[in-house]
């Protein structure tokens, strides 16, 4: 042991323990940022080589701590602590290996990491529980890769919609062929899916990516909501032309149009406070300087914690993008390929983790999730809970994503915590304690 | 001969001459235009294989009419019909091989294979003129892959700016390396740049581009000028962040940014006759649906046939790009990287080129050129002059483009004419008429 290294074994939490699961973790979350398609920064999209790779490496973990592994036909990976008895229901903890182009090292990876860690602690003194545990490390949340999201839990969900299997990445690539190259199984995704006797609940560690928790000056909280979100591809149409001889007014710009549609989806999420708006992606072809762009695609990404304020956005948002291109000449073509309604996370699994961060400790706050999460579709198999962990200047799918070790040693306590509640209020073998709701 | 055939080569041309050049040249651009990089569309970039296999056709053409061949070490291609005595200055006819992504079939390639034609003409008759002929087929006039512009013609002109040897694609290779890998030789540009003694006139047969001869129904123009330009690329740096989490006031998205500002650009250029102004290319980063743009990075073509005009917009427009930038507090690198005057092409040229148009009994109409041409960098050279070819409702830089047989037939017919008037008026061996002004 490094003399750094047991200076940061003998570093005391606020609230007086050692830093038992901290260290160790924030130093696998760094072995596993360096896990990456693209060397210099983290990029770890479904199904790359860098995610195989990740995937391996946590299997490793997880056999390290004991654990019996298994990869679905979509590739999500699970790690199983079997309980007292053999075959009973499982507490179903995690999160997911891939990221975001250019991402930050705890989305995702910490919730897997930390599932990790608590596993290993039961492992190290030998303790079984009633339940089963099962560290989930999902394949597919970020949508990065394929015009998908949240796809891999929604197959475990059962909720999975075919279609998106034949989606396409950048390089025309399916998801089926990719999953067909990866040693996955497009056609078999139904056996994804796990039965509601099998899964008790899920739990998942996840960074706030967002504000709050700093700004109240507390490590965690009580996820109650998912906040719902709608996605569509936008196509402007133009005319290509070439940019020295077409006067200015017999022009059909397709990006001219599509940068007065994005003002216009801005200008419109700003105008509310329960709305945020985005255009993530954009491709101007054919893409040459001296070319009038004669068509553009652009993505929108909407949410809200409200349906209702989304909806009406949405529809009064492609109303207004319709007017823009019948004003300017261009055509339109607007794909709304995905709509996910607000999810109300389930009460029983809310109250436990609210308990397990009190017995951390820290004041319980309770906060809506302004990302969508695997827990949101979770729900829709077991009941389910997020605890949220403030990270700083509430930066993620940022490369400059940071947690103390401090919070990310508190994160694996609740989580177990949480765990233990959960094993002690849902008696293995019968039914989960509350069904779940959407808002 | 098909029927098909048979019937083309008995059409008559308005003046009620045969079709002796129309139906054969017709034939050999369709033949030039399956050459492309990407099958089903015509894009055929600078150093691209389907450049390099464009330049091995050409050449086997230029061998069949007669002429030797030479490639310097850009990339240019040139076939020499020799003169009564040899080494005697030669009059320079041609165009370009490259062309835009997802181009038409005229652009560039009419000027080449319309001046194989010509010589072909005196190959077949075995006439030698007191000039040599030089067919020229130049390899970078479009700038769609570097960002460089008119770069092969303007080292045949000793004009090249070294550094652009060093510009990249967006895969990152240099104009250096690709060179390399297709046999040329970065370093030994100075090689490609031809002595005022060598080269007496250059010609160029180009379609026009514009609406103008087909508004007046002319079939050919005398170009006088060529309009000036600027080419920028602007560079939005914002903050990436998670697109669900992030409230619109904290925001500090580059694509909105660069949004605004392209809006401006193009109500800058519509406000003024004398201008347009073109955002032909962006890039937007990271380029995933969830995340908030960090980093824009963009293209400005601004071109008007006023240096002073061209010049105050650009000012304007550089300081209205840097209010925006600031007031949405998003940083902003602006790089001029190109400015081309505008370039008075040369009286005697423009006068031997109405004359041939007169000769084949159309009216000469003389028309400044709203694109930049080769022929604008051999001005720099020797006296540089060109004809323009009308085009279906002014399309180019699209697969739409479109000319007739007639007009492809006159247009090889006026390009042998103007040589022939020029070979008289340019004794070979001593001075060129007239110097060149620029605008």
């Amino acid at each position: 042991m490094s003399a750094k290294q047991a200076r940061s074994r003998t570093r005391r939490p606020p609230n007086g323990q050692a830093l038992r699961f901290g260290p160790a973790l924030m130093a696998r979350l760094d072995q596993l940022a360096a896990i990456t398609e693209i060397p210099g920064q983290l990029t770890r999209r479904y199904l790359s080589p860098a995610h195989m790779r990740s995937m391996r490496k946590v299997e490793a973990w997880m056999k390290q701590a004991g654990m019996t592994t298994r990869t679905d036909p979509l590739m999500s990976l699970f790690g199983r602590w079997e309980g007292e008895r053999p075959g009973v229901p499982a507490i179903a903890i995690g999160s997911h290996l891939d990221t975001v182009v250019d991402a930050g090292r705890y989305d995702g990876g910490l919730g897997v990491l930390a599932a990790i860690a608590a596993v290993a602690e039961l492992s190290r003194t030998g303790e079984r529980l009633e339940h089963a545990i099962e560290v989930a490390a999902f394949g597919e949340e970020e949508g990065s890769r394929f015009p998908t999201h949240i796809l891999t839990s929604s197959a475990v969900a059962g909720a999975v919609k075919p279609a998106l299997l034949d989606a396409k990445d950048a390089a025309g690539i399916t998801v089926r062929e990719a999953l067909a190259a990866a040693g996955g199984d497009a056609d078999a995704y139904r056996a994804c899916a796990r039965k509601k006797r099998e899964i008790a609940a899920y739990v998942e560690l996840h960074i706030e990516q967002g504000p709050v928790l700093e700004a109240k000056g507390l490590p965690l909280g009580a996820v109650t909501a998912i906040n719902g979100s709608v996605r569509s591809t936008v196509t402007v149409t133009g005319f290509a032309g070439h940019a020295g001889t077409v006067p200015m007014g017999a022009r059909r710009d397709a990006l001219t149009g599509a940068s007065e549609m994005i003002l216009a989806i801005e200008e419109l999420a700003a105008s509310q406070a329960d709305l945020v708006a985005t255009v993530g992606r954009a491709r101007v072809l054919p893409g040459a300087q001296n070319v009038i762009p004669g068509r553009v695609e652009f993505t929108i990404d909407m949410r809200s914690p409200s349906d209702s304020v989304r909806q009406k956005a949405h529809a009064t948002l492609l109303a207004s993008l319709r007017e823009i291109a019948h004003r300017r000449g261009v055509g339109i073509d607007i794909d709304t390929f995905q709509q996910n309604p607000a999810v109300a996370l389930d009460a029983g699994v809310i109250e436990a983790v609210a308990e397990a961060i009190a017995a951390c400790g820290q004041a319980p706050l309770r906060l809506p999730s302004g990302a969508g999460h695997d827990a949101g579709v979770m729900a829709k198999l077991c009941p389910s809970g997020m605890i949220f962990l403030r990270c700083k200047d509430g930066i993620s799918h940022n490369p400059a994503e940071s947690i103390t070790v401090e919070d990310a040693d508190l994160g694996v306590r609740a989580l177990l915590e949480a765990v233990r509640r959960l094993d002690r209020r849902l008696p293995a073998g019968v039914r989960p304690l509350a069904s779940t709701h959407r808002a």
